[in-house]
């Protein structure tokens, strides 16, 4: 039985899973495969601090560029885009595969790590990157080859899901369930690159370039994050048969232009993606041939994570034992698309909540505004009961420009009614 | 660009959707996947019929064993398991991959063709073979392969789910909507590989025998169909808070055993998988590391199972293109479990329904029946406003041993004021 030795940069929680299952699975691996990886190292800055997870001593060292030299496979899971880079690129540059969960890495510096692994016929797998452990990326990359893809839904980051799955069932706003997030471990203290959008994005940059044969980096996204989202909005959304999600959209439309973004959505109830609460995390694909597929799991955690790296360190180690170390290039460039539909472009339905001084006229004003830009409503709500100092207005609307609604938002903010900035959210009906 | 000749043999629903997607698809498979699968031939005992699909007719023949001789890689999709076991066998005789849908034969003779393509270094595919489009087999086999399986629930058959999914919404029992199905051609003229759980049961054992690395054939499964679900069981688990999905479930307890199995089963609704409705399909697995994960598209269907046709396609071809035939063996063998529990020694909880004429002492009597079993009850209900000679009492039980529930139904339906066969579901806590 062939033996792959792997070698682990980074003792932290996703590290210590990943020594934790090598030596717990590595017998059950080598069963199922053929083929045995085996923990030749882990290195760290600190190799002191207990991490619950028994890594023999003299596997545990400080020296990276020592453990890289001595390793077949090398695991990158210190984070950030400057260390991490040099140590994969150092690995590469010596011909060894390399395995991380870096999406931010992968999604701004994707094209020159390839180049670097192609260079020296060692391979890269990033299926921990997105979605933890779903095993998303061979889904895309493999198991749905055969489909022109024409639509993504991602809800990819645990921390979104988890604020708005406990603001919808505690009736709490933003602020408070944030913080008790932040209290709880599952928001950092400094949250940003979650709820901004961010880790969404780096996640979905990284899908859509997979579906559509560009590593298209960060540029073309357009990012929006949850801080907007109010118990409000929640509410309302839940009257009309809707709940809002962070949800990363990748879309094909008939003339081959994409649009990628991220932003809080509205998808119907019934939807099944509709239903994934808490951390958990679930990819959408359709394919062209196979329709509405969807995949769920945790998109975080110990060992979660630690079962995606796991899968790659397999995947390379069954090649190398083969003796084909490419078998399935870390990415393949060959262009699948058009153009980039910018946001302004793309076609949405809206949910439009407006606070306005009930006055006569404001509704007629409001709909000649709409109207001129040829915006046709779908839904107009106007709840009774409320002071007439401060009336929410909903409107959703039919499919329409981004640009066309957001000028009408324009004009609509300047009517002396209108109390503050109007709350936009899109809708995707997903089936 | 390397080409892979794929020959198909079967011109029926499948092979027109594999013929169709390698026709529409070949450029755009070979941009994403650096190997270009062409169709060789189709091969079928009727090639005059009008199938959809604008295959050249010079690609058409009759003669199947020509068509392998000139083929790289051998799509069998003529379904059976007699001519399709044979056709399988002479390509795999002279080193062809094969790539099938074939659940029934593969569950079967499995071992034997495995064994056959072992000796030449050819490669079987099958992931069309459970659950369609959805790229289960993958999944289970390289996605999930650090993980030992706890659990597997599989929503399998789109035909049982379609039945049960109508009769719940629109309050009818099995019998009508069978039929109506049948008319629609959402299920067979004779339906018993669907409705009595052969299909599911098929599926179920190739799953379990990639998890637990042996090929288990059908012996080792327990089946039951749909047929004794009546509306008033559905209506009763609703009102419980659950519904009721043919499942196929494998699960391998503490020591080891596992047990393989397929029935009507009480599920919460607030699970993911009790929303999987209609023709659809979803495989939920849980490993000890990745924890709960669902796989969800269609099971069935032209475009939706030629998706995974060609994903096996396309495996194969990069593995040849590559060099490397065997990178993913078919099937590795290698025990993961101590042993098969017989359904008996089953631990389960159960839903009884039983029909009485209601007279002084009849609960005690049968109260006392379950207690000494030693059966512990979670919730016993009799309805207000029923007739007192035909009471429907239902009786959910905590974990009980399948032998003892079945004991104590012997006795209870000895019982002179019961008044037909207990129905007995399990139910699986899903969360």
């Amino acid at each position: 039985m062939k033996e792959i030795k792997v070698g682990i940069i980074g003792f932290g929680t996703v590290g210590a899973g990943v020594a934790a299952n090598l030596l717990e699975h590595g017998e059950m691996i080598a069963v199922r495969t053929g083929v045995k990886p085996v923990l030749a190292g882990v290195a760290d800055v600190d190799i002191t601090r207990d991490r619950g997870v028994n890594v023999p001593k003299e596997l545990l060292t400080t020296d990276s560029t020592g453990l890289i030299a001595k390793s077949d496979i090398v695991v990158e899971l210190i984070g950030g885009t400057t260390i991490a880079k040099t140590f994969i690129l150092e690995a590469l540059s010596q011909g060894k595969s390399v395995v991380t969960a870096n999406k931010a890495l992968l999604a701004k510096h994707g094209v020159e790590l390839f180049a670097a692994a192609e260079k020296t016929g060692a391979r890269i797998g990033y299926e921990a990157s997105v979605a933890g452990g779903i095993p998303i990326i061979k889904a895309l990359r493999e198991g749905l080859a055969a489909n022109r893809i024409n639509k993504i839904y991602g809800i990819m980051n645990g921390t979104c899901n988890y604020i708005l799955t406990r603001m919808e069932r505690e009736g709490l706003d933003f602020e408070p369930i944030l913080k008790d997030a932040q209290q709880l471990g599952y928001a950092e203290a400094e949250p940003s690159l979650d709820i901004d959008g961010f880790d969404t994005a780096h996640k979905t940059a990284i899908l859509a370039s997979l579906a559509y044969g560009e590593w298209f980096g960060m540029d073309p996204l357009y990012i929006e994050g949850i801080r907007d989202i109010s118990l409000t909005d929640l509410r309302f959304a839940d009257e009309l048969g809707y709940r809002i999600k962070l949800l990363g959209i990748i879309k094909q439309d008939a003339d081959g232009d994409i649009g990628i973004r991220v932003h809080p959505t509205l998808i119907s109830k019934k939807a099944l993606l509709a239903d994934v609460s808490e951390v958990f995390n679930a990819v959408m694909v359709n394919g062209d041939y196979v329709g509405n597929t969807m995949f769920y799991g945790r998109g975080a955690g110990r060992e979660a994570t630690a079962s995606a790296v796991v899968a790659d360190i397999i995947d390379i180690s069954r090649g190398m034992a083969d003796g084909c170390r490419n078998s399935i290039p870390a990415f393949l460039p060959g262009k699948l698309f058009r153009g980039i539909l910018p946001m302004a472009k793309t076609e949405n339905r809206y949910y439009l909540r407006i606070q306005v001084k009930d006055e006569p006229g404001v509704i007629a004003r409001m709909s000649a505004i709409l109207g001129d830009k040829g915006i046709s409503i779908s839904s107009f709500i106007q709840k009774e009961g409320q002071s007439g100092d401060n009336v929410s207005l909903m409107i959703l609307t039919h499919l329409t420009r981004e640009e066309l609604i957001k000028g009408a938002i324009g004009e609509i903010e300047k009517m002396d009614q209108v109390r503050e900035k109007v709350k936009l959210f899109r809708i995707e009906d997903i089936s």
